[in-house]
């Protein structure tokens, strides 16, 4: 298997105006798709993060890629395991050369992750404030009862069975009203999560804890509620002294196996979301799946906006982790295909397959346009604020509440 | 790759007459090795312990790996997962199903857990206080000289570049001595580990952590010096006052990952000793690696009298993980073969084997003496107590010192 090709596709997909603490999505989201070519014309692929940055350190390997032989790729560069600089380009070419190898035996991916544990991966409808959109049924949701509104659709299309809202966007109070109103109207079963991107006060978070006491048991959590661990820490023990036992949920204090285990001695993070992009590849979020249980610590996945192809990837490790305690994030149904047809999420659920490789397959044409806009575009960086100031305020600013 | 047979052997393996705290290596040692057969006629391979009990455990399980898919194994008996008593059963099967998927695709085992980080496998010389054997030319070593004869004979036949004396055996001053000796004798790049097995008082095995502060420093440890987690914890604190920094090894305080929590927020395991065989397959001792390196942990592997099947398996598992930070136990060396062909330790390392499967194969002749062996001994469980009374001394107690 060995690789004869390398390329990169930097490619901008169009995305909605999605509202987060850091302002606003840009029309295009930027994200980076691989091939490995073997000398048998076999193609596997991956996608990861976009725009300048991550392109310039996928091509920096190139002469260490190409030539080498797919099943060995992790030995030759082993040097570079554990380099934050090389952490998102190895993941990439993980997935991509786990893709290139399952497709030339003839086994799917999770197959070469041990083995899959389970048949489907339950995803979470991820709810988002947002202004309207073209001639989307999703439009404007700027309020407690348009958020509402959005996810009964989410739930309609998808069948999603628990809920994240993205918050940090209108008043706390406001946010929590959201909460609120979509307990009365899922009723009790739906596990809820709220994520402010941690522009919440350690007094603000223990604050909505106490005020969601309720709405975010049973399967709920509030994730990234405030800053770094000691944020979280400080929350963590503020909910616990009025006998709250809410879970915290983080991506943004734990985001590597270190700052986990500083998290873990704090108290700071009862749950990890994690991400096969910036954890190290697929077999790093397994193993990470190991580490909580051992710690005593529940596991999700976090996601950007992205295409088939990484949710493909999510789909292939989440089979094979024993321990994924709650639902993935997807943006998945917020965003327009690179893959050939669409991935059905049913019932909440994404079916493992158990096609070769990840099972999924690029569609050129529409590659080939991505790749244009991106060339025709100015973004080369996510730069929300600055799309925020541009769209809806000139003077906005991050606010912490 | 649907299962049509399950063969479980009973097997009766020749094992010289070693000497640990629990008495004495009888002339046979038992071991299982099982085969899946496909509907393809492709045969997956795997060794675990012997006797009544696990082969009982297995043949308990026929029913529902017959007719099965190899690749669907996990999934279908994943509500047995942590089950303490079907354990080593599990693991076992892992084990021969890999074996089996490898062979039918054309993939080595390493390669269906994410794929080899090395191309070699390091051992250790695994050193036993031992009476007479037959003709072997490693014969008694009951003194300090004697262990470093077979020590030397054991660097010549392998190239071992780390050395760990079973101990527990001799008096503590003479198994200090021995060490001793050994460094003298092997100059001071030869990491040496010492272990007793836990019949050493939390006093004694601060004194000899002390007496060996040189002796096993850079790389060397001290393994499962005192009884449980609780005895570790102090020979630890006990060392560390003295400013001693020697790490502790265990495999028999830290056997799962709910013990290496405790342990570890005790300060009483500096590295594990993982074995697939128990811990729950190859993934979980991988996955052990992640977790060992989360906490700050080092990892070695445990051995127990064992045949070529086990010792691939552990070749591939130690290959597919990158935070193997000591050379692995092995008692290979002592055993007679199973597999076609004895496997090469040279240099110290066993090379990674890049062929379809465990990349090992049975040998049909030997494994019929060795089950007609089995049938007709009487020996079912293991006992070193018993043979310790019928071979050396009637009156003989396992001591502690």
């Amino acid at each position: 298997m060995q690789i004869r090709d390398f390329r990169i596709h930097s490619l901008a997909i169009s995305d909605p105006p999605l509202r987060s603490s850091f302002g606003l999505h840009a029309p295009l989201a930027l994200r980076t798709v691989i091939e490995l070519e073997s000398a048998d014309g076999i193609i596997g692929i991956a996608e990861t993060h976009g725009g300048d940055g991550p392109t310039q350190a996928l091509e920096s390997l190139r002469t260490r890629v190409i030539g080498q032989d797919a099943t060995r790729l992790f030995v030759s560069l082993s040097d570079l395991q554990g380099q934050s600089a090389y952490r998102m380009a190895l993941s990439a070419l993980e997935v991509a050369s786990l893709d290139l190898i399952g497709k030339t035996v003839g086994l799917p991916v999770h197959a070469l992750l041990g083995g899959k544990v389970r048949d489907k991966v339950p995803f979470s409808a991820y709810a988002f404030y947002k202004h309207a959109w073209g001639e989307s049924k999703y439009g404007e949701a700027l309020t407690p009862e348009g958020l509402v509104t959005q996810v009964q659709q989410l739930i309609t299309d998808y069948g999603f069975g628990s809920i994240k809202l993205k918050a940090g966007v209108l008043e706390p109070d406001a946010e929590i009203e959201t909460i609120k109103l979509l307990r009365q109207t899922l009723g009790p079963e739906v596990p809820l999560r709220i994520d402010p991107n941690c522009v919440w006060s350690v007094e603000t978070s223990v604050r909505a804890g106490k005020a969601l006491r309720d709405e975010l048991s049973d399967g709920g959590y509030l994730e990234d509620p405030a800053q770094g661990i000691a944020g979280m820490a400080a929350v963590r023990a503020g909910l616990l002294d009025q006998g709250i036992q809410t879970p915290l949920a983080s991506n943004m204090a734990v985001t590597s196996f270190a700052t986990l285990a500083e998290a873990h001695q704090h108290d700071a993070c009862q749950i990890v979301l994690g991400d096969h992009h910036y954890w190290g590849g697929l077999r790093a979020v397994a193993e990470l799946g190991r580490v909580c249980e051992t710690l005593g610590i529940g596991l999700s996945m976090h996601s950007n906006s992205h295409l088939g192809v990484s949710l493909m990837a999510m789909v292939h490790v989440a089979a094979a982790t024993h321990h994924l305690t709650y639902a993935c994030d997807t943006h998945y149904p917020w965003q327009k295909i690179i893959a050939e047809g669409r991935i059905p999420i049913t019932g909440g659920n994404v079916s493992v397959p158990d096609l070769p490789g990840l099972g999924v397959t690029l569609n050129y044409d529409q590659l080939e346009k991505l790749k244009e806009r991106y060339k025709n575009s100015t973004y080369r960086v996510r730069d929300d604020v600055a799309e925020m100031r541009k769209q809806v305020s000139p003077n906005w600013e991050r606010r912490h509440w």
